[in-house]
C-alpha cells in the first residue's frame, strides 16, 4: 500500500511552508512533461482572450481556445527552479485555478502561481533526509510601535538539545508587498540551512525574520517614514526580545543584517549606520532608493576606511544584471570602492526574482561568523 | 510622529499569520464604510461580466461597470466577522486583485479574498495585549510514509520559562484542500488560546497541528486510504516525535483529539477506536462520510457503553445547520445517544465555515483537561 510513497524525500512538490502542499495536478494546469516542456490550461469558454506569464519566459504568451472553451499553450523546455506565474483573462490577472500552489504578497501583483520544475536530483532549496531545523513564530509587543506583531525565527537542528550552546543571530528581511513569512515559504530558508549544516558548509546560527513595514503598507506613514520606523522597532523591540528568548551571543561579532528588495535597503541603511551592532551585513538586490546621496547616508562609514574596514567582518552586494535595482547597486558598490571600503559586489544573471535570492542566500551563509 | 500608531492594538488588519498584514486600502477594494456597508470594486474595461459571491450574502451579486471600466457593487452593512468571497469575471473564479488579504488552499474553490469586517470592541480572535504563545513549525521524518513532513505546534506563554512543568495535548486536524498551517492563519488558534488563558477560560495545554493528507490530494492512494494512511503517520510518527520534542503529559487522560470536516471524520474515527489514547474527542462539521455504517465503524464504542463513559471525558460534535454536513452529524449523535453514549451534540447557526470553527475551539478549550 505505501509503495507508491516510495518516491525520495525531495521528490515532493514545494509547500507553503515547505514540506506538504498539494501534489500538482497530473492533467489539468501546469502540466509538466518528461521533457519539461510545460502545458498550462483555463476553462473559460466566455473569455475572448487569455494570456500567460511568468518568469521562465519574455513577455506573455497567448493560450488557445478549443472547442469546448478549454484554453492551453505549452512553453519550454523550463530549467529546474521554482517559478511563479499569472494568467491575464480579459484584461484582468488571475490565477491558474487548477494550480493550488500559490504565492501569497499584498499586491495584485505579488499574488501569483507556482510552477516548481524538478532536476534529477534534490536541488540546495530541497526538504532532503537530513536534521531539520523549526521555524518559530513569535507575538510580541512593539512599545516603539505600539502594536502587536510577528516575526518568524529558525532555529538550527538540535538548538533545545544543547542547554548551554549561545549561537550568532542573523537578522534576514523581506522584500516590498511580503511579510516576515516570506523568506520561509517562498525563500526556504530552513531548509537552505539545513542543507548547509547537514554538508558542513556553514556554523549553526539563529535567523530571526522581521515583519518589515514599520506601519502596515496602505497606512499614512508608511511612505517615507518606513525605514526610520522599522529601524526603531528592530533596535529597540526585536533585538531585546530575541535575546531574552534565545540563547543568543550578543556581541556585534556575532550579529549580521541582510535583506532583499526594500529589506535590503534596510539592511545597508541600518547595518552600516549602526556598525556598534552589526559586523556582518548584506544587500540583495537593495532597493537603494536614495542613491544619489550615498555620501550623506553613509557619511559614518566612510570617514575613516580603515576603522570600518577593521569593524566590518563582510559586506555583500548581490544584485541580478537584469534587474532594474543593477545599476543602483553597481554605483553603490562603486562609491564604497572609492572611498576604500572593502566589499564584495556579486552580479548574478537573472532578475528581481526569488530564484536569485535563495541562491545569494546559499552563498553567503558559509561566509557568516567564521 | 508615531501618533497615527497610536489605535488600539486589536485594531489591525487580519494578518497571514495574524499579526502583521497590510491594511486594506482606504480606497480601493472592499472598501468598508462606517455604517460596515462594504463596497467591491474592479477594473476590467473588457470584460462582460462580473459578480461578487461570499460568506456575507446569498448567492451572488452582480458589479456594475462606469464609464472608465470599473465595475463596482456595494453590499451590507455586514456584521463583524472574518468572511471569504470571490469574484467572477466572464465566468472565471477570480481573487479581488485590490485586496492584498488572501485565504490560500490547494484547489481553485479554497483560494479567495478575506473580508475581515471589524466590530467595536476586539473579537475572541483577534491579537490583545496579553501574553502570547508561539507557533512552532517542525519537519519531521514520517517513517510510516516514507516521507518529509511539516506540522504546526502552539505552545503556550511561558512554556519555555518552566523547565520542570509537563503539558497536555490537544491534536488538532484542518480540513480537505488545506493544510497545518490552516488553524494558525484562518483559525487564529494561538490568539483564541493567549485570550482564553489571559482570561483565565482555561488549562494552559500544547496543541499539534498535523498535515491531514497521508498522501497529498492528487497523488494515486489519497482516496479512500486517506484517513487510514494519517492515522498510522499520527499515531506512530507524530505522537513519539512531539513527546520527544516536548514536555507532555503522556497518558490518556491529557490527550484530545478535534478535527474540522475532513478532519472532524478523522479525528472522531481515530480517536473513538482508540480510546487507549485519547480521553477528549471532537468533530467541528465532520465529514462523516461513512454515515450508514456507524455500528461496524464504531463497534468497539457501543460494545459496553459504561466503559466508553468512564473512558471518554468529553466527545463534543457541533456542525451548523445550514451545513450540508449537518444531517450526518445529527443522525451520528442519534446513533450514539441510541447506544448510551454520552455526548455533547452543538448545533449552531450557520454552514461550512471559518467563522464556526473559531467559535467552536472558543467553546470547547475550556472544557479540555479540567
Amino acid at each position: 500500500m505505501l509503495g507508491l510513497l516510495a518516491s525520495p524525500t525531495w521528490a515532493q512538490p514545494a509547500a507553503n511552508p515547505p514540506g506538504n502542499a498539494a501534489a500538482p495536478a497530473r492533467t489539468g494546469s501546469p502540466e509538466i512533461g518528461p521533457d519539461r516542456r510545460v502545458t498550462f490550461r483555463l476553462s473559460a469558454p466566455k473569455a475572448s482572450e487569455v494570456l500567460v506569464s511568468g518568469e521562465f519566459m519574455a513577455g506573455s504568451k497567448a493560450l488557445e481556445k478549443n472547442a469546448e472553451g478549454v484554453w492551453s499553450a505549452t512553453v519550454g523546455p523550463i530549467d529546474p527552479e521554482i517559478y511563479y506565474y499569472n494568467f491575464t483573462v480579459d484584461g484582468v490577472r488571475t490565477l491558474d485555478p487548477g494550480n493550488p500552489q500559490v504565492k501569497s504578497g499584498s499586491t495584485a501583483s505579488t499574488i501569483q502561481s507556482v510552477l516548481e520544475v524538478r532536476g534529477d536530483r534534490p536541488a540546495f532549496y530541497d526538504g532532503q533526509p537530513v536534521p531539520h531545523g523549526e521555524i518559530r513564530t513569535h507575538w510580541y509587543q512593539s512599545k516603539s510601535l505600539n502594536r502587536l506583531r510577528s516575526l518568524s525565527v529558525y532555529v538550527p537542528p538540535g538548538y533545545d538539545r544543547d542547554a548551554a550552546a549561545r549561537l550568532p543571530v542573523l537578522y534576514l528581511f523581506h522584500g516590498a508587498n511580503a511579510d516576515e513569512t516570506a523568506w520561509t515559504r517562498l525563500g526556504h530558508v530552513n531548509l537552505i540551512l539545513d542543507n548547509l549544516l547537514a554538508a558542513g558548509k556553514t556554523k549553526p546560527f539563529i535567523i530571526v525574520m522581521p515583519f518589515g513595514y514599520g506601519a502596515p503598507p496602505g497606512e499614512p506613514g508608511a511612505q517615507g517614514q518606513n525605514t526610520a520606523l522599522f529601524s526603531r522597532d528592530l533596535i529597540e523591540d526585536v533585538i531585546p526580545y530575541i535575546q531574552s528568548q534565545y540563547r543568543t551571543l550578543t556581541d556585534r561579532d556575532h550579529r549580521a543584517i541582510i535583506g532583499l528588495s526594500m529589506g535590503g535597503g534596510q539592511s545597508l541603511s541600518i547595518g552600516l549606520n549602526h556598525l556598534e551592532l552589526f559586523s556582518y551585513v548584506g544587500g540583495f538586490s537593495a532597493a537603494l532608493n536614495n542613491g544619489g546621496d550615498f555620501a550623506k547616508t553613509y557619511a559614518g562609514l566612510i570617514a575613516d576606511p580603515a576603522a570600518t574596514n577593521r569593524q566590518l567582518h563582510l559586506l555583500w552586494i548581490g544584485c541580478g544584471t537584469e534587474d532594474s535595482l543593477f545599476t543602483p547597486a553597481k554605483k553603490f558598490s562603486e562609491f564604497l570602492t572609492e572611498h576604500k571600503i572593502q566589499l564584495t559586489f556579486h552580479p548574478s544573471s537573472g532578475a528581481h526574482t526569488w530564484i536569485n535570492w535563495r541562491h545569494y542566500l546559499n552563498e553567503v551563509s558559509p561566509l557568516l561568523f567564521q
